[in-house]
């Protein structure tokens, strides 16, 4: 057996942060060896983390790029996006590779990153990353030294229309994607919306009307299936829950699409995605199956009398939707089986 | 001042019932009389609800129409869609007047009542009863003997869609509802669907395909409306929290629609209606504001990217869900003021 | 009818605040005339208390007491401890009636004061206000021009405890009350301790081992009524909901007393407190009994294996634990019934 | 490598069924091979444990103790007490060894069992079965045939009360535990007392008096460390969240006691107890550090003002609680180490 690939993780206090080190001390290839932050950094780990108290000693480190270099392999960052470039950057300058799980490197169009998202941090890098969405593009993966681990609701939204569009089973226009995230997915910063007296017993959307970001993400990974440029309209919903992310999507069915032949062309799409389930027609996903682990569960159906598919789409949005996905697109970038370390099932109920 | 009319709540001990129990103790027209229920007769009221213990001393009654008819002015029927029409002929056989909360005189077509819910139990009184929600049927529900409260979730689907239609500013085909729901409005009775465990951190659809009945209803009304046969997609979710309906709609944008006058629209068709609020463009309703109120949220925005219009609503499904709009009913037929007993804000936080 | 009281809410963005406005908005005999608040100064009332939008309007006011002192006969101030002692004084100074739901005047050993709490900030009133726990100390409260709202944990705990200790039902020593809050009762500043996703769905304690500062009210008035110094464990946990309080104690039984005789004494105790639901021996109450509602419920059980009384209360923190105690000061200070506006039950379920 | 141990799961579709399954399909030295329940025998094991589609194919099976001895070397009963004892019997006649997580197996004295359980079905097994609580009584479980599985209170009660009571830092006699578990801990069987609207926003007590066969459980275990024979006072909590157990406990400090004394007092009797976290006095352990985990977190105060000692308990009620104990038991009767397969931490937030 060889040696374990020697991993750190920057921005490792946030919630995308505290998965990565969950997932990594259990993965038999890999080993965890830095824990960096910003504004944590000197804190003790066991009170940063506290469910890691215990398992894993120490202070959270400062970031700094020349001391990952020396004890680290591969480098998982889970910063923001705006603040990921440079610190990506600065670890490829020193060879480290690097798992991105920030939107710097999802986009392929650098006016549409700049509409959304402003200046770039680290231009010359700019498109240099596969988008990885491992179900769809494996092959791009192996060996990259810098990969863009795509967004919570990006990963749910297109597992869910890929086969449709790729199986032409749905006009490629006027998608509706309805999504609906639990508070993690909000990030660790407190305040008032993410305040559980405000929003424990109640639901509410936000950024309606085409507003989130994740829109442009969205439109980028169905327009490159779909072979033509598309517009989504999504709107994402705060669930008063911790974890999750369900997708219910709507599209206007082809000639001869029905749940049957979307499931289908779905589980065929998907053959060898082993964390990929698709149920059959008449089962609805719920979030809670997937706390904690990277599966995906997908469903079809068929409104026959508006003649529209609804594909629905669960995932834990920290799991799949960030830090199980970036272990996924690590194991590719090293050549290890897809699943490893990451294929357990949720923890349910 | 006059007498009080004297009500009786038939289906006391579920939600519903319960529910309208609250709001008429504190009614300054009414006076509560008789609480029946079929499988809790016999129980202690102070057992069977709890909350009231201390307010309503005795027992819950079985269903007497004539013993009711001697007590009661007036009935709200929270009983079951097919249990209910009986309850509600037999009252109306003893000139009772009569609020049914149940789907039974909802529907105005006897073949797509039979569809969806099988044969009427009444079918002598189908298509008497005047739709109640009072926004739009108010000059139909003074003196009316008897009334059809509306479903919570075609009260939230019709309020926010009724504006956009009257006014043209959507187009009436390929409207998509996508509705979600606290655990209150699966009912009372146990079962996995309701476990807290299965469903207590996790979201998840149901019905989804346009197998819910209340798709029939939005249907009815919105095509009322929009003075043709439209069909709509809806889908309702089930969300971890007690109550609240949020309805995300979705229409495409006809010319000149934008969000500035869908809100006018609405804020036009509501001007008389009181426990409507319609939000600035920009800020989205939260079902937390509504809890235990008789209110309703709306908001507009636009999509301009995809020429759609997202109309966003938030009520208590027990309120004007359900026993809220069964009282504003009551204050209708009654000729009291529509606001009369139901015009507090919500419990919030 | 005479006219309405004019009343002003200082601190009125907090949560004890919206609820005073939702409250006072329904009182027969009061008038919201004011909302001031510091941090939210200026603000729209309906973007800072957006369940009230329709129903105030206008803009939250900076504190000024003479301006208040020309609008309001009477001054609620659910200003945090330390905050309030100052504005306290200058109302009164401006000959405002009071009713503060601070801890600055609640205690009557300035010494006492001075450990847990500090400097205090209007040492000239110390003393001079009767402590506010209507079902105890109404004679005191009538025409009073300051009163001490009583703390949310000690209104729980002495209600609880009140019967035993008169009725010498148990030893005053070694009582142990642990008691669980919602989350509301940590305020509506952002923090961790507050974040969802940290305490969504899990239960925690802290301040263990005698350091909330609840713990020397609840001794403070227990001592009154034994007629003895005594001191309280008190332990505060800390459950994944927004509002409730349940305190559940523990003392050790005197000769005699059993579940029977513990329920007696405090119907006894109770008789004119109608908001106070004693439960048969048997019953357990539940926080979400109490939802909005000012109403308190009891339960005794004894365990005859270690000889222990077990006393049990659920209220609603933010009303009978903070604002609907203050209203209910209120109708005492001004001679109203003692339930009005308050008498309602819970939003149940 | 050897063989695997061969696993049958019986009462696999409960809470610590499917929690059994999970636990399995991750253990590298075991192999899960027979799923067999009661109520839920012929349903496709997708259908009844949701979160395993895809993993575990086939059908739950109807219990049949020759057809399991020919398939596993090896059984876990997870039935509810009453049920469980004549199966383990057979299994046991059939040479299976078991690992019991009912109660039927636990207690000693057989007068005790019969006042809390009534008659036993298998009175020949009854005393023959070690005690699992691992920490406590590794050295009795290795090579057992058939092993009790602690419940989920007394785990948490007995971790935090032995290392005070085997150093005699408290008095044996008047201690407290007030225990608050999620709802999980009541099973899968639908009922109100688990209904989402009645108790998903708010928290009680339960069976208060003395009344939880737990209480005698852990009695047993406390008095076997304590040497003598003592009374507990224990109250259950009702939590709205679906996992954890947090266990409060108070004891009356011995002379020396204080919280650095306890806490290195249980740092030493679990040096060996990798699973088990002692935290430094002033940190309170949180039940969501423990979700999914096997691990278990202490905490100890002392309330110098009432002479007090408490010590607090988190653990995951369906893992440490009941099937992570239960593969821990496991671990220990085939010679494994004990933390193989259910070292991990919570899936944390």
């Amino acid at each position: 057996m060889t040696d374990p690939v020697r991993a750190a993780v920057v921005g490792a206090t946030g919630y995308a942060g505290v998965e990565l080190c969950r997932l990594l001390l259990a993965h038999p290839n890999a080993e965890l060896t830095v824990l960096a932050a910003a504004s944590t950094a000197g804190q003790s780990i066991n009170e940063a983390l506290p469910s890691l108290t215990g398992l894993v000693e120490g202070e959270i480190e400062s970031f700094d790029a020349a001391s990952i270099a020396q004890r680290a392999d591969v480098a998982f960052s889970a910063l923001p996006h705006g603040a990921s470039a440079q610190v990506v950057a600065e670890l490829r300058a020193h060879d480290v590779r690097v798992l991105d799980l920030s939107a710097d490197f999802r986009l392929t169009d650098r006016a549409v990153f700049e509409e959304w998202y402003g200046v770039h941090g680290a231009p010359e890098l700019f498109g240099s990353a596969p988008y990885g969405l491992c179900e769809l593009h494996r092959e791009f993966l192996r060996d990259a030294p810098l990969i863009a681990v795509p967004g919570c609701y990006p990963t749910a939204a297109v597992l869910a229309l890929a086969p449709l569009l790729k199986s032409a089973l749905i006009d490629p226009h006027g998608i509706v994607v309805d999504a609906k995230s639990g508070a993690s997915g909000a990030g660790r910063k407190p305040g008032l919306g993410v305040h559980l007296p405000e929003i424990g017993e109640g639901i509410r959307a936000y950024k309606v009307g085409g507003l989130h970001r994740h829109t442009v993400e969205i439109e980028q990974e169905l327009s490159r299936i779909a072979n033509e440029s598309i517009r989504v309209l999504f709107t994402p919903h705060l669930v008063p829950m911790t974890r999750g992310i369900l997708a219910t999507a709507y599209g206007t069915a082809r000639d001869g699409a029905d749940a049957a032949r979307c499931t289908e062309a779905a589980r065929t799409l998907y053959a060898d995605s082993t964390s990929v389930v698709v149920l059959d027609p008449g089962r609805n996903p719920d979030t809670a199956w997937t706390r904690g682990s990277n599966r995906t569960f997908l469903s079809y159906a068929h409104d026959t009398r508006t003649g529209r598919i609804i594909a629905q789409t669960t995932i834990d949005n920290l799991v799949k939707g960030a830090a199980g996905q970036a272990v996924q697109c690590f194991n590719l970038m090293y050549g290890f089986d897809e699943a490893t370390g990451i294929s357990h099932p949720a923890v349910w109920p």
